[in-house]
């Protein structure tokens, strides 16, 4: 398999854990995309994935997938032992609402604050934004107040359970950890009032895959 | 387990048609959700889902379940034989990068041109939306192309394969299927060189959970 990323980034991070989680880190070939370049807007990459995100994998049959969830249930069913994505239809269905809840309430929230409201990764990408667009800083406040209410709402659920959707580490924790990381880039603080989001995200940081992502 | 919705309406539709693909719905009552007046927006139904969305699910053990997508993994998975969401791990994977790309291609993006760019549902949620937002309509003609250009992505994928996600029909088809149906209430039009896209939304019309979702 091959990875189509760029390290550090918060989505490819994502996808690194969770090759890391699943011990498949020596099973795949990574390959550097330019982000700030712009080279995942440009046809040869959109020819892989449309949307123009990182990362893509390359499956060993030549499909491209694309979208962190789509990937993540791809790696982790591999085994036939799902232990990120769940195994009951409880299980599923919770890790799937909050996985789609991490994603619209910090990972996108935080990405139009980013890279439309701030400077973002530079010049390079300014043509693919929207230049006519005047009132960015109401768009870019809403959803940095957007962001800060979703810490807000994973604080209160990390006060009742162990990880973000119920007992066990899953899919869903490793979206609203790179949330968090994303939030540092965009420099967004975690409200010192999130306790228990500040004690789990702690926790988090100690898992091997976590600290030592492929 | 009981579902909280409004009947017609895009999102409580792709799970009317889940459960009716299912043969669930004589196992199902219906709570109706008075989204003009902004019931889903009140603490009561907040309680149930913070995100303030239709459907919601609620288990028959008190849990309540949001996100369609969450929905539908969870109904998909309970008699174990799973049609909607796929078995092998390229399936999942596949149907639910596809089921990204309509949720934000196409439902979200209409869902943004509907509620913020035009009068949406009336003045009961107007409290909801963003008032001070001075340029709404480059913000809402921003979607609707945003929309358009998702109708012409999913016809060039069918026009390759019969269904969204390959060859079987999947929770995917539904989204894309809720999208059109969103879309014309919202009246953005399919553009008509989208040939593939119109023919195969002929054909899943015919299909009798589409035809009588529950």
């Amino acid at each position: 398999m091959k990875v189509y990323d760029i390290p550090g980034f918060p989505s490819p991070l994502r996808i690194r854990v969770v090759l890391a989680e699943k011990g498949l880190t020596s099973q795949v070939e990574f390959i550097n995309i330019d982000l700030p370049a712009a080279e995942h807007k440009q046809p040869a990459f959109l020819a892989m994935n449309p949307a123009g995100t990182v990362p893509v994998l390359e499956l060993d049959d030549g499909f491209y997938l694309s979208e962190c969830t789509a990937i993540t249930e791809y790696l982790d069913n591999l085994d036939g032992n799902p232990t990120l994505t769940g195994t009951t239809p409880k299980e599923k269905g919770v890790i799937h609402m909050m996985q789609k809840r991490a994603d619209d309430q910090l990972i996108d929230a935080i990405g139009i604050y980013f890279h439309h409201a701030t400077d973002g990764l530079g010049d390079g990408l300014k043509p693919y934004k929207s230049p006519e667009w005047a009132d960015r800083t109401v768009w870019g406040e809403m959803h940095r107040d957007k962001a800060i209410k979703g810490m807000k709402y994973f604080d209160s659920v990390l006060k009742t359970q162990p990880y973000v959707a119920g007992d066990q580490f899953s899919m869903a924790d490793i979206t609203v950890w790179a949330g968090l990381i994303f939030a540092g880039y965009a420099q967004i603080k975690v409200p010192q009032a999130c306790t228990a989001l500040i004690a789990w995200n702690a926790k988090v940081g100690e898992r091997p895959s976590v600290k030592n992502p492929a």
